[in-house]
């Protein structure tokens, strides 16, 4: 292999092959769990999950890397080329929503480990002029999606120790699996693979730096005509757990005026949820995902109503506004309906930026390889909203079609793929060489807070 | 045992422990499938369901009754007391609502095999003055709730040719298991009890007339202060079985304006389904009861929607309205949610009377015993209301406590239910004897069409 620097600086040579090899790679990775509409469906430690973190496994081994599992199924792909040094790490998440896309995360652990695998073809070759400062680990966070076991970003929640970890394997599925049984059942429970610090977290002197590429699920990038998205910022999100509580019935005999009609209450407030985004534009998305209904007999007025509402917003103040709507909406909605309301929070962030320096260098290494960019600012939540709280991040989005996630016809080109391929091979070069380090490290500021812009 | 005639014509005896051996045998039948809370969950073919059914068949069984199953799992206590001559049926259904009530179904059934057990006394006793005409059946309807399994009545449905048996086996519960499966499971499945007809439904021949009794379910004798409600009509039903078609989004990254939020639009439906039945004030009942979400995952945008609704009214007029109403508010809906939705029917009747035969007959027996009695419309469906299309057919009313069922604290108390079997005894005596066999049977008519009220 000749090293090359390339042009304007760039230097990770790329093989004839490399191409032909992601794409092969990502429609392999893309029959696990495969749905007839072109989907996948392949929630978190399900059979499916488990047999394509598996295929990852035999394709990290075959590679060089060393595969483990950390105690609450986050696997590692690890790369000690400097030894003792901490670890960069790239990567995302496999899991799926039901019938979901088969871009959504996935993309992002393929994109991270055939960027790490190039970077070892280079320090590995005597020729390489550069060195690397740090290890690699491809990472794939075990349940970002949030469907099977909530909450979402689980496995980079207990990382971060945002989430304690006894609590996320107590986590039940409906069946009333949980998270401890699932992952044991598929081998998929370790030990911990990075040290933690008192507070349950990785120790920051260990991982040098985190970096992240997942398809935007937005439509700006697409109706822009721009490869890649540099994401400078998350909105924020506020999660409730709702309890709609009546009366039992009968859909017959009981008059209407003395029901206590438990799915008449949630059905109001999945209304009034609506209504309440279009109260502030395009700053509030509200959406109510998951409702289930007690009895759920066709002819018994239902008794109870468990429902799962995520409102999403740009501004922490409308959030807040809204949070405020809430309440006065459900007590109204008592009142109507002849129902008692519960409310609680089960999972909530604040609008936060990305760390400065991760912005810089993926700007930079855009321009040196001449592609256009946009900074984006994700709706979605990701893995790197943990990460980036405690260490430098890189996060980078490519297109998706008419914004469409979730659902199985989720698409992004070939060529949209293989270019953000490209850029993170290049910002992870850096990163590995110490691009980032230079700077503070945000890993200082107490999770949950806003990071600073210092790097 | 002496056989008297008894004040006021009354001949059946009763004996001094009667009143506690039915008291006893209804607590001892509560137990199956009892919740903490004092109902019971004993849906269609589950093992609470068949552990009471062996139950049953030991009592009947040790009384005399020949315990037999037909095609669809009905269940038959059979004593022939008059070879070859046709049968007097009296029951009701056992299954019951998930965390139901202990008296709905249930106490007719008991109160059936009671007051037949009586009558076996009576006539059995060489001093009794006078002789049956007709046989005896206790009869436990198969899957007359319709939670587990769709349609209510089912048992009875199929026995009077209203539904295919073929049809019917092959429904399946939301696990996939279907009726086949389940009644096969617990050796509930037998061969032709009453033979059938060209129509699949029993020959009237072999089936004298029909009577039940039931809990009310509403508050009608519980205000009034009266014991025994006699039948004469119910409400008509239109039950629909709706799909709401959006399509699947990210609850985060998907806009407002791009949304067709399968569950907003079943939310809405929800909603118009109560202005709707505020429209036509207390003739109109509208409920949906069951609402199942697809896929159902948090973070989300529903693709799917499947729900039941269920419109009961006393008028047929406003029931073909409310259908109207129902197709005009589902094209709004349409267009204001993004969505698409099916509406089918899954099953319905028109309200009818029950033949006038009955309803003197049982007044007359009301009136004999010194009973208060008053005539009651029935808004709940009842295998008698199947019945009664073919047969002539007693249907009678105790008290529910408020007026509630379909819940765990349904209560009627000792005393209402026993005089109810003080009631229904006698009812049967005389149609034993021949009381409404010398009218015209209203078997000629046609199933479906409005009952003839000429007996």
């Amino acid at each position: 292999m000749t090293i090359e620097t390339g042009e304007r600086g760039v230097h990770v040579p790329a093989r004839a092959d490399d191409r032909q090899a992601f794409l092969d790679d990502f429609a392999r990775m893309s029959t696990f769990g495969a749905t007839a509409a072109g989907g996948v469906d392949r929630e978190a430690a399900t059979d499916a999950d488990a047999a394509q973190r598996k295929w990852l496994a035999a394709w990290l081994t075959e590679r060089g890397f060393q595969v483990r599992f950390d105690r609450i199924g986050n696997m590692f792909g690890l790369l000690e080329l400097v030894p003792g040094a901490p670890f960069v790490l790239a990567g995302s998440h496999m899991d799926s929503q039901p019938r979901g896309g088969r871009f959504d995360g996935a993309y992002g652990v393929l994109a991270a480990a055939h960027a790490f695998d190039r970077l070892r073809r280079l320090y590995t070759d005597p020729s390489c002029p550069t060195r690397p400062a740090y290890n690699l680990a491809v990472v794939n966070w075990f349940n970002e999606e949030g469907s099977r076991f909530t909450p979402s970003m689980q496995g980079s929640g207990v990382f971060t120790g945002k989430l304690d970890l006894a609590d996320a394997l107590a986590t039940a599925d409906v069946a009333g699996v949980t998270v401890q049984d699932a992952l044991g059942a598929h081998s998929m429970l370790g030990d911990d693979v990075f040290p933690l610090d008192d507070a349950g977290r990785f120790r920051d002197d260990r991982v040098a730096a985190y970096a992240e590429i997942h398809i935007e699920q937005g439509r700006e990038l697409d109706k822009a005509g721009v490869t890649i998205g540099v994401v400078p910022s998350t909105w924020g999100a506020n999660k409730y757990e709702i309890g709609v509580v009546g009366w039992q019935g009968h859909t017959g005999a009981t008059a209407i005026t003395d029901r206590q009609d438990a799915l008449y209450g949630a059905a109001r407030i999945v209304v009034a949820l609506r209504e309440l985004a279009e109260t502030y534009g395009d700053e509030l998305h509200t959406s109510c995902g998951q409702l289930t209904v007690y009895p759920n007999s066709p002819v018994v007025v239902p008794r109870e109503v468990h429902m799962h509402l995520d409102l999403r917003s740009s501004s922490d103040d409308i959030l807040a506004a809204a949070d405020r709507d809430l309440t006065r909406m459900f007590a109204e909605i008592e009142i109507a309906a002849d129902v008692r309301i519960e409310k609680r929070f089960a999972h909530t962030w604040k609008g936060h930026d990305y760390p400065a320096g991760g912005v810089a260098l993926a700007e930079a290494v855009i321009g040196d390889l001449g592609f256009r960019s946009m900074r984006v600012r994700t709706r979605a939540g990701h893995d790197s909203t943990n990460m980036k709280d405690l260490v430098p991040t890189v996060m980078l989005f490519i297109p998706s079609v008419d914004g469409v996630s979730h659902a199985e016809n989720e698409y992004t080109a070939d060529d949209d793929m293989l270019d953000g391929v490209t850029v993170l091979t290049e910002a992870l070069a850096r990163m590995v060489e110490g691009a980032l380090s230079a700077s503070a490290s945000p890993a200082s500021a107490p999770p949950g807070s806003a990071s600073p812009g210092s790097d």
